[in-house]
């Protein structure tokens, strides 16, 4: 079950972070009610809209429109009025301080590593979604240069029970990987 | 990694529902601010903790005094008010009412099922986070006498992954199983 | 990769036990060329012809002759002569003795432990291809009965990695499951 | 299980190619009594007696004296007479001919895969065990140079469950990586 229930109402883009890992960012980082966090790039907004729910406030920043407006709709479905979607470079300067997480969905996520250290107050968390081995190197070396510290890297695998009167099993097929997580604290 | 450093300020009791578990269990039930939750077993009060840190309230429920005090300073840890931790059976009944989540974690679970269902509100769910496949089929069992919807069960594992200069790859040992999760909507 | 290229000649029936399991089957029960193995059901043939190829001899067991008539094809195209595809039916008897190795990939393998311990010499290895967890239970609990040693359950998992220039990562989909593999050592 | 019976009786040093990896390799390249094979390093030698006991002939390489006596009382304890263990540098060359499979368990793989092609008969197959993503890399990259053809990169996971009368499950611990394996023919 990639896309559970709760999921199923918002809109999808060609490219999303699936709650597995949304949810596993969440939780590692320990973000709630007094949590004020940082997300780029927006894309189809499923992360900005989940830590919308259980956060202070969000600021998502992507330089598509079309992906700004697929997140928009999904802000009005899930009645949110606690993230703010601009359009604005995020690789150029984060804008926002005393954040307490800066989630990075990007290709050169690493060009935003001394953004994300400015931004965020002591002990706030940097979370870099990375699909490629040579991301993951390139964001934790960038990462050491700004002397991030609890620095890993991991992998989140759900995997699916067929569960029956008779015949338990895990299934078939499944999704073996969508990103790697990293993870660091100011 | 699996206590990352958020989780690293609470006390732990011999057993804990791990992050990992936590993470999933939130994103796939969509809970935020609005949301109201019952928990039991409370065990050292970390799913409990979590749960509260992002929602508007949350009773959770234990029959062991020693465990109930290891939450409560969990709670006090984190700085808790809408998080009420009470010495009372769950397996006799649930005394909250439109509730949006029951999470269970107890070796009978399927046996709360009736009172979870009776507490939840309309698409309310219940988690239930069974460690063995037998208690995943009577739990599932019970879920489809009271005609619960989209029953599903998982499994979590996070793969650590060591990055360094030189020599990135999966780390050798980690932990394979917890508990599988079982889904289901009112 | 799941049928790696020097399975590809092979005729392919429905059912099949693929590589990645055939290769644990014969590396944990260590035989070679002294071996002398019962298989049943044959099936396509797969790990019968697997088994030949490195084994003294092979007798593989089925019921089906639509089944048989492939597996004499995959027998031909391996240019086999010490491996016998006989309609028979094991859940009866096995007729050879001092057998090496028994493998059963049968809905009802546990009726066919009394047979393998009798046909087995000592230290002769049992092992049941069960793809459901009840199956497993029945096995397990029969070969107590029959008092084999060193009993343990395991599942294969084989994850393919995309190797380029620039981009390596696991593959996003894949096999999750196809059997439990139960060994036991008379 | 990662050590099953079947090897327990084999003398083990502070590397070996652990039994899951040996048999998918195996299986994989479809090797058997009419295979000649070469393997370098040594190591242990679990790998070479493991191949010896199935194929023709084998000869394994290593540059380290205290290895190969390792893997000379290996070869004894299984009674092998078409093992031969030699104290040679493959990265130098490899002096067999019309070869049906190449294993390479060395930091510097890729230093061999031209020898490797030299030595190997039409559709013969080459094998790198490389810990680290970084190998894998290179190792693929030397194979593309010498135009091997089928190449595939995968890791093998064996997961132990607990069987017993109640309380099936994967067991709680286990190892997650030994190496990745990388496929090629010639």
């Amino acid at each position: 079950m990639l896309v559970p229930p709760s999921y199923r109402r918002l809109k999808r883009g060609p490219q999303v972070i699936l709650p597995k890992d949304i949810g596993i960012i969440m939780a590692y980082t320990g973000v709630g009610k007094r949590s004020v966090c940082v997300d780029a790039g927006t894309g189809s907004g499923w992360l900005a809209v989940s830590l919308a729910r259980a956060c202070k406030h969000v600021t998502s920043y992507d330089i598509r429109d079309d992906f700004l407006k697929i997140a928009e709709k999904n802000k009005a479905i899930e009645g949110l009025d606690n993230l703010d979607l601009v359009n604005r470079d995020v690789t150029k300067s984060i804008k926002e301080k005393d954040v307490d997480l800066v989630t990075l969905d990007l290709p050169n996520s690493d060009k935003v590593v001394r953004h994300a250290h400015k931004a965020l107050k002591p002990e706030g968390y940097v979370v870099g979604y990375l699909p490629h081995m040579e991301q993951v190197k390139k964001f934790v070396k960038a990462l050491e240069r700004y002397s991030f510290r609890n620095v890993f890297t991991i992998e989140v695998i759900v995997r699916d029970m067929l569960v029956r009167a008779e015949g338990m099993r895990p299934s078939t097929k499944g999704v073996w990987h969508t990103a790697y997580l990293v993870f660091a604290q100011k």
